[in-house]
Formats: C-alpha cells, sequence, structure tokens
C-alpha cells in the first residue's frame, strides 16, 4: 500500500492548453503514455471537443477538459485550483498565418494575451515548467543571411506576418519573464517546422476549418473529393524538381519532442531556471513534388495538381538544424514523409470530413458546461436516432420517424436520482442477481452488497449506471451508418469485484434498417478472473407520445421456456414454461393495464449448454417481437445471448410509474456465476475476451 | 451664425490616453492651443488627476476625463459613445526600463493589451488616425552597428529589455493592423529620446513616483533636498568630457511634435492610409555633465554629485537623427536644454512635492466617479480645513479644530437642489438685486429672468452657484498655506449678461491663521463690458455640533449704516441706521431664536464713493464679528468692499429650515449697476479686471 501511495504521488499533471487541437491532442497521447495525468483546456474556436473524447478511448484514460479561453482569468483560475498543475504546454493560439494578416488584432489578443494570463496564473500558483509551442516562422526568411540553411537556432528571428510576430513577442515574454525571476523559471520553447501526418490509430488527426493552408491538409482533402485539385505554387525553384523545400515532421515524432523538452526540464538543475529554444525539424528537406508522390503513393490516388505562380513570400529551403534538440534533449525524428503520408490517408479515409459529422449533436446534460456530462445523438435528423450520456453509456432515447420509443430522463440528474431504475442504462459488472451477493473464484470467496432482497443485483453498489463511460468515438463509416463507442476503466479499487475491467460498448445506429447494435467488449487489465454479465437496460414503450403506459403492446417472445425461481428469485434448477405468447404461437400475448406481470428470465434454447465468455461469434437470435397497434411500431430484439429477462416494469420508480415500459434484458443466466453448469459463460480470466451483442430493430 | 456653426462642425476631438501623465500632460495643454477638444483616458496608476485639474485651469478649457484602464473595454467603449472621437493620441503605458525586467508580465499585459483593446474599439467607431507614443528604446543599442549615430529610422530595431520589448510589439501591430487595411488606418508611430523640462508655467511637470530613473527628475529631487546627491554611472565614456551622450528634447517640444504628426495624419491623402515613424529629438548630443551644469546654472545650486560605476547596457551615444520629422512634419526642437533646465526649476520649486500633497484629499461628490464633482479640502487632516466644490466653485464645509463652521451639503445632489439658498456657493455674475432684471450698458439694454419678487437676484437663472468651475490648481507655497485655485469661462451664450466672463476663484487658507482669503477676479475674453459683482454665500454657525440653529451667537458690525430699500428691496437712495450692534457698541447684538432678523445691505464707509471695479489695492477692513460662548468660536469677516449684506438666514430652505446659519456677504451695493453713484465699481470693461477679496479669520 505504500508503494502504491508513493507511485500515486510521483503522477504529474500537464495542463495542455490547446489540447483539442492538432499537435495539442497529439501530445496529450504521449503524455499519457509516457505517465502523465493531462488536464486539457482549449477554446473550441479551431477544434472539436471530439477529439478529447477520441483521446478518451485512444488512452483509455479520462482527460479532464474545460472548454476555457484562456483570456478568461477566472474560469482558468478555477482549472489551477481544481487541479495541482505540475507543468504547462502550451499550444494554444490562432495559428493561420494568412488569416493573421487579415485579422492581426484578433492574434495579438488572442495570442498574447492568453500566454499572459496563463503565465500570471503559473505565477501565483508556483508552476514553473512551461514548454511553448514557438514555430519555425520566426525565423523569417532565413535566407536572406548566409549560411543559415539548415535553420540553427541562433539564426537572427525576424517572422514576416503577424502570426509570427505574436509567436516572437511570446519568445521575448518568456524571454523578459525567466530574466526577472531566473531561478524559478523553465521555459522550453519548441520551434516547429512542418507537423504533418496523424496518429497511427486513425482516431485523431488534424481538422483544418475552411480551406487548408497546407500542402498535407490540402492534399488530403483532394484524395477525397472536397477539393477538386492540388496547387503547387511554382515549380521554377533551384531544388532538385523545381518545388521548394521543406522540413515536414511527423506529428507524432513532434508530440514526443514535447515529452523529451518536459522531461529535460523536468530533470534540469533544480537550482536554477532556464529560458532555451529548439527546433523540431527532421533535419532533412523535402519538395512539393516529393511529398506530393508519397501522398499518392500510399493513397493510391493519383492527385490531379496545378502548378501556378510562386506564392509571395516563399523561399526556396526552410529545414531544421535539429542538432540541439537530439544533443540536448535526446530527440530526434524516427518517422518519415511516407509514414506520416500512410498515416494521413488512414486518418483522411476513416474520418473524411474530420470530427464534424452531419447527423451527430451533443447536448450538456447539466447545468455547467461538464464535457464528461453530455449527451450525444447520432443519426440527429434522419428517421432514426439515438442519443447516449457518457453516464452508464446510457440509452437516453430512441426516436422512430421521430417517435420516441424509450424512456429516458431530460438531464443527467435523473439519471442520478438513487431510486432510479436503471432506466436506459448499462448493466455491469454483473447483470441480473447473484445469490446472497457471493460468489468464489479460484480460491476466493467474493462478498457484494446486497441491494436486492437478499440478494445482489445487476452489479450492487458498483453497478455501471452510475458510472461515468469514456468517450465517445462517433463515426460515419458510411452514409447511414452511426458509430459511438464508449468504455469504461472499472477499477477493482472502485469495486467490490476482482480485477480491473476494460468495458467497450459499441452503438451501430444504422438509419435504413432502424437498428441499433449494441456490442459489449470486456478484458481484464488486471488480476485473474471476474464475473461479467453485460446488458442494457432500455423500456420500450411503443405507443409513448400517446400513452404513458404499455398497455395495448402485443408481445411475442422466442420461448415460453424461463428459469424457474424460489423465492429469493435465485434459481431452483428447474427450466418452467410461462403462459406467453411464442412467436408460432396463434395469439399474442397482449398487455394489458396490470396484467399480465413479468420479471422472468426466459431461455432461448433448453439444450445449448452456454459455456463461452464470448458471445460474438454467436448467430443473432430474434428472441422477442413486440407491436403497438396505436403507433403500428413494431420492435424486434436480438441478441447472442442465451436468455434475457423480460419485465414489465410493474415497480418503475424514480418520476415512472408502473407499467410506463417494458424491458428485455438480454444475457447470461441469473446467478450464473453460482450454478455449475453456467459459470464458465460469466467468468472472464485474464487474456480472455467477454463479447456479447443485442440489436434493437424497429419497423 | 452659420460661420460659427461651421468653425463649431470642424472642432477635432483627440481621445488622449494617458493624458495625465508627463508627456501627456503637456500635450493636451497644445492641442487645446491648437483648438482641438481633448478627452483624456487614464488609469492614474502612475499620475495624477490633479494635473488635469491643472490642464483646465492652464488651458481655459473644461477636459473631459475618465479614469479607465484601457483593458477594461466596456468602459471604454463608452467614452467612444459619449464623443465624437477624431483622432487618439496613444501615450497610456508602463513606462520604467527598470521595472520592466523585475515585473515583465504586468508590462507586457498593461501595454500591449491597453492597446489592442483601443485598437479594436478606433475599428469599430471608424476611429482612423492615430499617434503612437514610442520610444528610442525600440533601436536597442544602436552602436552595434556602424554609422547608425545620430540614429535614423531605418536603423535596425532590437530592443534590450521588456519595456522596450513592448513598444516594438506595439509597433508590429500597428505595422500589421496597417497592413490588414491599408486605406483605413493611419499610423504615426513617434520614437521619442529623451523628454526633460516642464511647462514654463510651473502648473504642469514630470511627477515620477519613487525613486526617478532618470537624470533630471534625479537632479529635481536632489534640488529640493529629496535625495541626497546625484550619481553619475561613468566618466569614462569616449566623449567630450567622458559622460555618456544623449539626445535631451523640452517635453513642450515634444508635445509639439505631436500637434505635427497628429496634423500630418488629418492632411494625408484621403484615399488611403499610412504608418510611419519618425524620431522626435533634437539631434544634438549632450553629455551628463552638461546637462548637470546647465541644471546647476538654471537653479543657482551646485548640486552634490558623485561618479560611480557604468550601468550595465548604458552606451556612449544615442542621439537621434531627426531629418524625417523636420522634413515631412516640419518640426524641429526650438528649446535648449537651458530652457528645459529653467522649466523645470521652476516646476520643481514651486512643487517640490509634484501633484500629490500632503494635507490635500479629493472625494467623489456623486456616485459615479465624475472628476468634475468632486470635493476637495485643503489643510485636511490640520486644525483648519476647508473643502471646495467644482460647483459653483462652492465652499462646501469649513472645519475649525474639527468643528464644522458652515452650512453644506453631503454630496453635489444637495447643491443642485433648485430650492437651495446659495449654500456655500460663489454668487455671479452679479450678487444681490438687479432692480426689475434690468439694465443698460453703452446703448443696450438688457433684461435678465426675474426670480426673486420684481427682480433678478445673484445672477438670476444664469447663476454661478450652478456653474462648474474648471480645476482646482492646489498648491501648498509654505508649509500651513494651501491655495485652491477654480476658474469660470461664464460665455455669453450660456447667460443673459453680455461677454464673455472669465473668473478666478482662489481660496487662499492659513492654518497658523485660521483665515480664509477668498480672491475673485474677472476678465472679459469677449464683450465690450460686463455688470458684475462677485462674493461668497457661506451660512455660518459657530456652534453647528451642538445646536442647529444660530441662536446664541453675538455679533458686531463695523458699521450701523445701511442702503434703505422699499417695498421691492430697491434702494431708495437713502442710507439709513440699523439696531445692530458696531464693534464700538457697549453690548453686542445677540441673536435669538425669531429676532433680530436681517437681510439688509451694510454700509463699511458712508464717505467712500466707490468707483473702481478692482478692489484688491483696497485695504482689507475687519467688518464683522461673531462669536458663540458654547464653542467659543470667533468669527472675523474682512473684505475690500463698499458694502456687506447680512442675512440672518430666516427663510432657509432645501433641507436647513430658518436660522440655521447666517450670511455675511460683502460686495457691491444692491443694484449698483442701475444707481449712477454706483455703476461704475460694477462695470466691467473689455481690458480692465474685476477684483475682490474677503477674509474669513476664526479664533
Amino acid at each position: 500500500m505504500t508503494v502504491q501511495l508513493q507511485s500515486e504521488s510521483t503522477v504529474r499533471t500537464v495542463l495542455v492548453t490547446g489540447g483539442a487541437g492538432y499537435i495539442g491532442s497529439h501530445t496529450v497521447v504521449e503524455l499519457v503514455e509516457n505517465g502523465y495525468e493531462c488536464v486539457v483546456v482549449d477554446n473550441l474556436s479551431n477544434s472539436s471537443y471530439d477529439s478529447i473524447a477520441r483521446l478518451e478511448i485512444l488512452t483509455k484514460h479520462h482527460i479532464p477538459f474545460y472548454e476555457i479561453d484562456l483570456r478568461d482569468r477566472e474560469c482558468l483560475r478555477k482549472v489551477f485550483e481544481e487541479h495541482k498543475i505540475d507543468s504547462v504546454i502550451h499550444f494554444a493560439g490562432l495559428k493561420a498565418v494568412g488569416e493573421s494578416t487579415q485579422i492581426p488584432l484578433r492574434y495579438y489578443h488572442n495570442n498574447i494575451l492568453g500566454t499572459l494570463v496563463l503565465l500570471e496564473l503559473m505565477q501565483q500558483y508556483k508552476v514553473s515548467n512551461f514548454v511553448f509551442s514557438s514555430s519555425a516562422t520566426v525565423y523569417g526568411d532565413a535566407t536572406r543571411f548566409p549560411n543559415m540553411i539548415p535553420i540553427p537556432e541562433e539564426c537572427p528571428l525576424g517572422p514576416t506576418n503577424p502570426y509570427g510576430h505574436t509567436k516572437y513577442a511570446i519568445e521575448n515574454i518568456l524571454n523578459d519573464l525567466y530574466n526577472s525571476d531566473k531561478k524559478n523559471w523553465k521555459f522550453a520553447i519548441l520551434r516547429y517546422f512542418n507537423p504533418i501526418g496523424a496518429h497511427p490509430s486513425g482516431l485523431i488527426g488534424e481538422d483544418p476549418l475552411g480551406i487548408p493552408n497546407n500542402l498535407l491538409p490540402y492534399m488530403a482533402q483532394v484524395s477525397v473529393g472536397r477539393r477538386e485539385k492540388l496547387y503547387i505554387f511554382g515549380n521554377d525553384y533551384d531544388s532538385r524538381d523545381g518545388t521548394p523545400i521543406r522540413d515536414y515532421i511527423h506529428v507524432v515524432d513532434l508530440a514526443k519532442g514535447h515529452i523529451a523538452a518536459l522531461k529535460y526540464l523536468e530533470v534540469y538543475n533544480e537550482n536554477e531556471g532556464l529560458c532555451r529554444e529548439w527546433n523540431l525539424g527532421s533535419g532533412k528537406g523535402s519538395t512539393v513534388f516529393e511529398v506530393y508522390r508519397a501522398f499518392c503513393k500510399a493513397s493510391g490516388v493519383a492527385l490531379p495538381y496545378e502548378v501556378t505562380a510562386r506564392r509571395a513570400g516563399d523561399v526556396l529551403n526552410l529545414t531544421a538544424k535539429p542538432d540541439r534538440a537530439k544533443r540536448e534533449l535526446k530527440w530526434q525524428t524516427k518517422l518519415q514523409v511516407e509514414d506520416s503520408c500512410k498515416d494521413l490517408w488512414k486518418w483522411t479515409t476513416e474520418n473524411p470530413f474530420g470530427y464534424q459529422l452531419r447527423g451527430v449533436e451533443a447536448r450538456f446534460s447539466t447545468e455547467d458546461m461538464h464535457y464528461d456530462a453530455r449527451f450525444v445523438t447520432i443519426g440527429a435528423g434522419t428517421r432514426f436516432q439515438a442519443t447516449f450520456a457518457n453516464l452508464g453509456a446510457t440509452i437516453v432515447d430512441l426516436k422512430v420517424d421521430g417517435q420516441s420509443v424509450v424512456l429516458g430522463y431530460e438531464n443527467e440528474k435523473g439519471y442520478l436520482n438513487s431510486d432510479s431504475a436503471y432506466v436506459g442504462a448499462t448493466i455491469g459488472r454483473y447483470a441480473n442477481r447473484i445469490a446472497k451477493g457471493k460468489f468464489s473464484l479460484g480460491n476466493n470467496i467474493y462478498q457484494l452488497t446486497i441491494n436486492n432482497g437478499t440478494n445482489a443485483n445487476h452489479g450492487s453498489i458498483g453497478s455501471f449506471h452510475m458510472k461515468r463511460f469514456l468517450g465517445p468515438v462517433v463515426q460515419n463509416p458510411s452514409k447511414d451508418v452511426f458509430i459511438a463507442e464508449y468504455m469504461l476503466v472499472d477499477k477493482g479499487e472502485d469495486t467490490e469485484f476482482p480485477g480491473d475491467l476494460l468495458v467497450t460498448v459499441q452503438y451501430t445506429l444504422n438509419v435504413t434498417e432502424k437498428s441499433l447494435e449494441v456490442k459489449y467488449q470486456g478484458k481484464l487489465t488486471a488480476g485473474e478472473a471476474t464475473p461479467i454479465n453485460l446488458t442494457n437496460h432500455s423500456y420500450f414503450n411503443l405507443n409513448k407520445p400517446r400513452e404513458d403506459t404499455i398497455e395495448g403492446t402485443v408481445i411475442r417472445v422466442c420461448s415460453k421456456k424461463s428459469v424457474d425461481v424460489d423465492k429469493n428469485m435465485i434459481p431452483t434448477g428447474n427450466i418452467v414454461d410461462r403462459d406467453i405468447a411464442t412467436f408460432d404461437s396463434t395469439k399474442p400475448t397482449v398487455l394489458g393495464p396490470i396484467e399480465p406481470q413479468f420479471d422472468c428470465c426466459f431461455v432461448v434454447d433448453e439444450d445449448v449448454k452456454p459455456r463461452q465468455v464470448n458471445t460474438l461469434n454467436n448467430e443473432l437470435t430474434l428472441i422477442f417481437k413486440a407491436f403497438h397497434p396505436d403507433s403500428n411500431i413494431t420492435l424486434e430484439v436480438l441478441s447472442t445471448e442465451p436468455t434475457f429477462q423480460l419485465y414489465t416494469g410493474d415497480f418503475l420508480s424514480a418520476g415512472y410509474t408502473a407499467r410506463q415500459g417494458f424491458a428485455i434484458e438480454p444475457g447470461r443466466y441469473i446467478d450464473a456465476i453460482n450454478q455449475e453448469d453456467w459459470k464458465d459463460c460469466v467468468t472472464l480470466k485474464d487474456g480472455e475476451t467477454y463479447g456479447s451483442k443485442i440489436v434493437y430493430r424497429f419497423s
């Protein structure tokens, strides 16, 4: 325990300003991989929170995020109050050279004031490590001096545009501030050359608003048809092929440069500060044509291009001399332009429109702007849409042709009601009852808190419905298909179950088919084994706009066979028939105002003895059908699971009353963990993957 | 009339930021002298509103003033809303090189953000002329280049301290902003060399807080004993006498440079903008010893000095090449170092502690911070203190040994009550009654509004008690003497009297003597002649803390003789005796609860036939004595005037009731303007000076 505390106390927290942006987001990945905690501040003026949501999934880590403009001192102060910040990496800033010449005041105001407020707060909160995102732009045209290509850090500065002037002014501020208190401040000024590429995961990359200014994003947009052709500004330079030479650097290499700089500051002489500049470049120049060819090769597309006149201000060669970074930071680029093109192509094809997708909307579900308490809607504006919450990876709403068909609350407060009936939530770590809350695994016996009669139900006090999931990654792989993926790192220490469990809940909405597929996966990241049984607890009312009751709903199930339970609702070992219509029955079961009541576990196929903890390879089986004559809406539920609980909502609570919705909960047998025959299918061992799938289909 | 309107419409308004500071205040003088209206904004962080109050007296002009930090956008916006600004001269900024190296963030934040907000508002309000206060500091050490002394504007920039960096950054901002919209902006960047000296009036000058950084203010403080001796940093430079050479420029010359630049912008090509730099320097270098000798000569004091080591960063010679300003702005320096030293000496000796005087306090008399609605107290913390208002140059309070002895209101609202009884106010343009409000001057007959029975009283509707006086200039010429001087430009068009009258009211408080002298002066600045009769309308209660009545006050006057009046209160031509104790009477007159009542005009000396409009050369005559046995306070009133009205306050109003105070109003005869014998002494002709004096003395 002592060791653990020690290691906790050495976790260092980095405030990343502009962390939702291109370089910032890639740096967050590297920070987390290097064991840092990150707090991201971004005003989202040229970025999207989706990058942070994706970072959470990519890093399997919660990334506290604040939508704050750095110039808002009191808001930013709260971040310093709420977190013990050890270091700051400062990316936030407007960065388009062309735009800066149009609206220089905004550039100066944003970039300089933002930095000043940040530094003032660092001073107040005694944070002294600062890594600053500068730019090779501060050198201006280095070719105006003899022998300054490749460009060393000693090259005299002379930016030629407002953007560069702001970076230059901030470098001066840092130097002046360092000189005012040399023992305290540790400033690393990183002068980037040309960052390109994307994360190899394809999850994050550059998402420029408007017409891209740079070669690579422009080519990417041409490659997916968003732009007609590439313009090459002059092929009459004195280079290998007539096009200008620049120093391109893979964004992941660049991100790693920040870690190197930060670590350099951290271990720097305790008794003195520093303010030092490092070029982050490869030292290798590539021509425009070389990069063009590399991207065409990576994408397999011969992009159309046109050579036009030289662009004012462009010069032949701006290549970095990266020796200082190599010598002092022990950092150098490892990836090539070819890698960048490959990764950019993956990012582009998997996210042709970047983060901002049509048909995806998000709103805050609390009064404050908490980004981890959002409701995200996919399929917005279509005939079938679904809304989810981070809390419980909950299905907040499903709308069929504009008509809501599930119960759900307007805001997070409804879900946080301790009396709530798991409305729409992901149920875990163990759905359904565990007798007396007790189970054994290996040589250990575990006791969960009893929360339901004499049993532990739905994961008891560690229930997923009150847990905040990471993400989502939202994607739109084809026109009518939307995916939203949530993740939960369910640590043993936060629950009564053994082991750390990594759970993903992936929702796939198909607008054409009006289907929502829910795919659960789980893996232990620590520990030997755990019980597991995941499902969703949506309550359906197919006639919701008309009546606050399920009365009149016509239902059929795949099987009358149901798990017999004793007075404590625990299986007796028998399978019994229930009085309910199956798909073959001549008459369906019609739900009345009070009767029939169900809260029982139907067995899909009595002959199948489930052993597998991963059912993803199972066929999807139609298990339940419901129809309401007033709305004419039909629901079909399919799953890979051996059983499903049918519950007619007779004890609905927390704002809802009896029979306002019915729940279908496909999953494993009740109390399977304590039943020899069923135990295997709910025991997840280290190295295995839990899997299951549910599909809700409407017509 | 048409001509007048045209000339009015061409008056241009200049927003002067930092206008309360050293160079700013001198520039306001030149602006007003060149026919501009000025609006001053200053956060007073390193300056005093007193400079503005003094500017009002110096320029005989109201200077609207706003205590605003430029960074407070919404406050600054109000200034743009309330005034039609034509041009901006931007002085505001922190400016101490040494301090800037200690607190660089504050310098960047203040100087850069202030400028950005100002420019943003200019953009919004379509103000395009901008004169910027830059500094030769932007050149850094120009001796690092060959042939750059004297320094031309083309010298490469390279400031070496945070202060210089802020100026440099702002120059970049201006260039970038100009480039973003070249047709619109007109920017003059003025690079000052070493401004020294003060206004020859001695009213305004440099008032540095803390230890002065610069040679001249430092010498000035040594000369008046505030510093022990002058330090000369190195006498081993390669100059005429071993001390470094700088380009000193008289602040009045510098101020005129701003007018030249502003006029250059105003007449510049209508269809294009500009952003251009001009050195403002003399082109003539002086050594430290040369300046030292000049100041010793001007002051007649051989200042002690000590030569110490060279100061880091100092270089041999930083002299301006001022040719561009001479050629383009038609401006060059006219004053010499000797003039500067002479004017600095005058400023220093007349204001050894600058603007901030011990024993002087001010407070706002309205809920908002209106600087022209202040109550200023002189002698604060002493045994005799007086408080005045700009409104009516009113005596708000007099305190004898901490005891208030006059009536007065807590705030301006009380004085603005239309029912008020002229409490404490300066009475003018014509104190006391004019029969039927009618008088003739030359061939013209004038009619004033009847406001008192059948007569016009106390200036009628143009009464000074509702007029806002300029100033005050507050001075403390010797330890126990305080002077507060107010001024009113009483334009004929704002009144019913003929001609424009310039009035000064000078209060001189002598703490030792417990005396307050009131000196009135008046001069016509337009018109041929005007009636004039000025006095003060304080109500005394020598027992005020104990009783809200004058009952028990023992009074005596210099003469029983009083002007006999008819039923309309207009002189019959007779002089009659009143039943009142004179200084010689065996028994004094004691004021009772109701009786005796006086509201009559006593004649000081029946034998003197006053003809002079200026009585300042008259002997001060003791005219009235009062004493209250409970407080043991005696009041003596002396004046240069032929009569005085004694009024026992029997009709006091506006929060006061009968006999809460008595008034003594020394002045000229009632209705003198219509009485042949007395008319001369109330007729002020063009070229003449009206003068009179009252002294209130307590013991």
